[in-house]
């Protein structure tokens, strides 16, 4: 049996399964401060027998096993999480592999292996939701180089009718800060899913997605790109991307047929935590 | 022994050497059309006994294994080369392993295995020249997903300064269409060496710069960055692209030093060719 946990921002899921992706058991623990949240972490996993656990973890987190703070959560503005060091404090709790890397991440691995990428050695999963992130599978292995990627944060050119400022702390008008949820509400002056009939709303929340695949395109060249997170529950959001991204590229790369290259999530919202029992099953793998 | 060839848009360089990056000879053959240049690549190599031929090419390229015109040149512009069999030809004249990527690809694996990037599993190599273009491995892999990277046409924004309208025949003002030689001089009236003491010539074109390196290093993460092509041979573009790098990202992402991080190729001009020879070996690696 392995175990998994889907750590995100507001809340952790931790769930027990096996190698092929079936959920026996699943919980849901707010996310607090680690004193709190952690120890049900704990209790949840010590009634099972775990031969080892994948966390896909919010971040920035550090993933280069030579580093010192290998394992830890790094710079997250969640101040009581910063410099938690998650895989160390679960190493100490059960003695076992620990798989450990980004949700995005986790949520590409869970894709490529059973959901809209199966098969495939080559994906990209990008959430646009709270905020907007990134994971990906380069020839058969989760991106990584000198850290994870942080795909949210590249910059867009302005829509010319977009005079909001941007929500991003960094960047002000930078992809996530223009385009995830907090940046659509405050533009608008109400939630996504209560401006669900304005048209403008959606066509230019596709031109700047629009505009990240076409980098992300040029630069990563996936096979199957899957847009999933709280965004992209608005299906006219994809229409606007397809009409964009043709606008954009101008037919200067050559691609499969839109509608079946840029698709929503096969697992729905279990990419996550699937992709966090796939670490499970890797990081036991690499240790046996 | 190890062939060769650097296949450029203005010239070829077929070389013979070792997998130890060694080039024992090399010649330049004019780019004109297939009949009159292959023949003079095919005389070149009949004098050596070579066991595998490795081929850096101008693009686009298929380099898709599994595709019916794997190893051809596709839809470039030089019309006598458009779905030239690139790969074909070279088997049917000297029926050894041939290695094939494209001129970027090349130049990235030869600088991660005898220059700047020397034992590093991940860098990037771009070159700004007559175009824009990118090659990188990923944890020890020349990158190649759907196809191989086109990272020299990714979107920027304008500098506030320019009205130049861009070069790019599919999207005007890309980053190639306004960074690269072509588009310096159409928007200053003269060529680079003619503009050197022209400080605002280079600020800008680091401005350029930097927003791409910025889109790369949040989607690939690479642990070099290694900018060649004549354009980089203006030192000062390395300052202003440290500059507006440092101003873009706003400590968003740790970086090492950026004077150690992005630097000029070790190995010059050669590093396309002595990655070529590469392709070579692990050509002759792959079918033996």
């Amino acid at each position: 049996m392995l175990g998994a946990i889907e750590a995100g921002g507001t809340k952790f899921v931790c769930a027990v399964g096996d190698e092929k992706g079936n959920i026996e058991e699943r919980i849901q623990i707010p996310t607090t401060v680690p004193a709190e949240t952690m120890p049900k972490v704990v209790e949840f996993f010590n009634k099972y027998s775990v031969k080892a656990i994948g966390i896909g973890s919010f971040g920035p987190i550090d993933v280069n096993m030579d580093s010192h703070s290998y394992g830890n959560i790094t710079s997250t503005p969640k101040t009581a999480w910063k410099d938690y060091p998650f895989v160390q404090a679960l190493k100490e709790a059960f003695s076992v592999p620990i798989g450990f890397n980004t949700d995005v991440n986790a949520a590409a691995l869970g894709e490529a292996t059973f959901g809209a990428a199966k098969g495939l050695d080559s994906c990209l999963y990008i959430t646009v939701g709270t905020g907007i992130g990134a994971g990906a599978i380069v020839q058969g292995k989760l991106l990584q180089g000198l850290s994870h990627p942080e795909m949210g944060h590249i910059l867009v050119r302005r829509h010319p009718n977009d005079e909001f400022q941007g929500k991003c702390p960094y960047h002000h008008d930078c992809l996530e800060g223009l385009a995830a949820g907090p940046a659509i509400e405050a533009r608008w002056g109400a939630k996504g899913n209560q401006l669900v009939d304005r048209v403008e709303v959606w066509d230019m929340e596709g031109y700047y997605i629009a505009q990240a695949l076409m980098q992300y395109i040029l630069i990563l060249s996936p096979k199957k790109i899957i847009l999933g997170g709280g965004v992209m529950n608005q299906k006219q959001v994809f229409i606007s991307v397809y009409k964009y991204l043709q606008e954009f590229l101008n037919e200067y790369v050559v691609l499969p047929e839109l509608a079946d290259y840029i698709v929503s999530p096969g697992l729905g919202d279990n990419a996550g935590i699937t992709g966090s029992l796939m670490l499970a099953h890797q990081a036991f793998q690499e240790e046996n």
